[in-house]
């Protein structure tokens, strides 16, 4: 093992929660027989892939061309563009089939789906999509028993593209607090995206691949009749969004970012960091939550939560702990030089502030970065 | 020029109003007859550094020793560190000094600068720190006329540091919303910086250095006697949030957010673009201001700003543009594979989540990251 990186902030990865993380989704959805797609857009970084696939490869989600580029690059042929696409983007699409990698591209509109066959027809490469459908009304995607649905599919299959299947996310359980409405929200999703196949299938179209899937949903369902695969990212990391909501518990989180302090003001309760914003992101998911965890929760440098101490505020380089409103504590002694561990808001958010993270087994891991 | 970069989103900086913002901190600064140290912890680019001095070099201010490092490789040898010093990182900053590198380090307390001074002895190297003043509760800092901040000066050169000068930031002229209060943020934050030089001189210390500054502060003042050099960083960008101070117009913005729209969603008044927070931050900074600009305000592709129409929400790779509350006007036809570009509540934030700028007449500089 190596020594602690010297200068702080940095992000530091526990190893061994990544591996009992992935390890309890895919128990679970083993127990369910329908396989996992991961979403790569939280953790960008092809060890955590590999160890997804138990140091090989399988099929992905990715939210970038970018990531699919990169991933593709260390072996991974079977790649979902799960954003919906824009047509400047397809001549890299059609790209990338060129070089054998099977990427499928998520779409919602009659648009869309010309650009699509139109780029096929033009290219020679048959382009694979899944049409985006909404089932809580959180982002895009049309409803599934809709004529916009079939409209999509024969604009796409018209031509020469291909009607992978159907997708949907359930955005909307990252706003469930409690496991009857988290195993509704996943109901509703498997039932949004069998109904929309169904659709389809009664005009003709194969749909072989039915999708869903979120962190919160893929947890929570009881039973996937019907979907082909599910797609999860932040389950591999974890943080206190979903701590908040009930999917984990603060020991399963494996991202946490390591500072030093640099400063108090006991005038004012404060103890000061050098891990601002651009360390943890400006991201206060749990603002919105029963608990708000400010910047985040506080730990020793070996990972112990420190009671009621949180990340308060922040700017650029400074992080401001002090204790919870309310709490009848006093402020821990913390002297200057103390290093320190901020268990973040929002994975996703916070490891994109950082271009590696030190894992820690000793390995520095490069994250995928751009579009 | 080259052609505008095919996949959005990227990041688009207006090299005029670059030139024309340097300019104007430049030309007003001049006036009051003091230097400015541009603070490069918004920029984080050579090129950027390079329009600030006419295309030499000349002192800087940095907020991570990994500009400092950048700074150094690229010529600029006079370089103010401008977050409190951890003395783990005191190492590199000998180093530096090593390679002739002027290098400033900042701090506020006892233990600081013992441990200054002990690597000052160690090393051979005399590191010249400046000591932080608290002028309006932001961050932290010492009182100007207390016994701690002699305390420290001497800690500091009782042994073999070097107390360069003083150091105050006013960073709550971030929440001034009027010219008279911005005035008197400007005033209180060098007069509070010149007592403390003046504790300092009363007790025998040179104290050649008395340094202020924050983007409001710097052009709002109309006199720095005493002072000998001013910081700022967000002046070369501005931002949403400056606009909203008053410090500028949303005509002098430098920094943009290219996206596509790539969905529609009439039902709920959204227009669905591939730009989220991954690309725009979390930063949300008008939402305390009069007015909330969401995630930024939406411009065409040549740049005219979209009368009304928001940013009003973000996924990892998701931005959602509807109309501002209580907007009388219809959503604009913008269809799917239209360009567009997103105005940024706050430059330091947006820029961090892009490795480069597409400069508007053709080039990519690259961002300095990480720490």
């Amino acid at each position: 093992m190596s020594p602690a990186p010297a200068r702080t902030p940095y992000l530091r990865l526990d190893r061994p929660r990544v591996v009992r993380n992935i390890r309890w989704l895919r128990d679970h959805l083993a127990s369910l027989g329908v396989p996992l797609r991961p979403h790569l857009k939280t953790a960008k970084s092809v060890e955590v892939a590999r160890l997804l696939f138990d140091g090989g490869s399988g099929p992905i989600t990715v939210s970038t061309l970018a990531e699919a580029e990169a991933f593709a690059a260390a072996g991974f042929t079977e790649i979902l563009y799960a954003v919906g696409i824009a047509p400047a983007k397809l001549p890299d699409v059609v790209a990338m089939h060129r070089r054998g990698i099977d990427l499928v591209v998520l779409l919602d509109s009659v648009a869309q789906a010309e650009a699509v066959a139109a780029a096929s027809v033009e290219s020679g490469v048959r382009i694979p999509a899944l049409i985006e459908i909404n089932c809580d009304n959180h982002r895009g995607g049309v409803e599934p028993e809709s004529a916009e649905l079939v409209a999509i599919g024969r604009a796409l299959t018209g031509v020469s593209g291909e009607v992978r299947g159907v997708l949907t996310h359930a955005g909307e359980s990252y706003f469930c607090y409690s496991e009857a409405e988290l195993v509704k929200a996943a109901e509703n999703e498997r039932a949004v995206a069998v109904r929309a196949a169904e659709t389809l299938r009664g005009k003709g179209f194969e749909v072989p691949v039915v999708s869903v899937g979120s962190t919160p949903t893929a947890h929570f369902a009881r039973d996937l009749t019907g979907v082909t695969e599910v797609r999860a990212g932040n389950f591999v990391f974890f943080d206190l969004v979903m701590a908040g909501i009930g999917v984990c518990g603060t020991d399963d989180l494996a991202l946490s970012v390591v500072t030093t302090v640099i400063g108090h003001r006991p005038d004012r309760g404060w103890i000061l960091t050098d891990a601002g914003w651009m360390a943890t992101s400006r991201d206060r998911g749990t603002a919105r939550q029963a608990v708000d965890q400010g910047y985040g929760l506080v730990c020793t440098e070996d990972g112990e939560v420190i009671p009621d101490l949180l990340m308060t505020d922040a700017s650029q380089e400074h992080g401001i702990l002090s204790l919870r409103e309310g709490s009848p504590r006093q402020l821990p002694s913390l002297p200057v030089g103390t290093r320190l561990r901020i268990l973040p808001n929002h994975a996703c958010a916070t490891a994109a502030q950082h271009a590696s993270y030190q894992v820690s087994t000793g390995e520095t891991w490069p994250r995928i970065t751009g579009w």
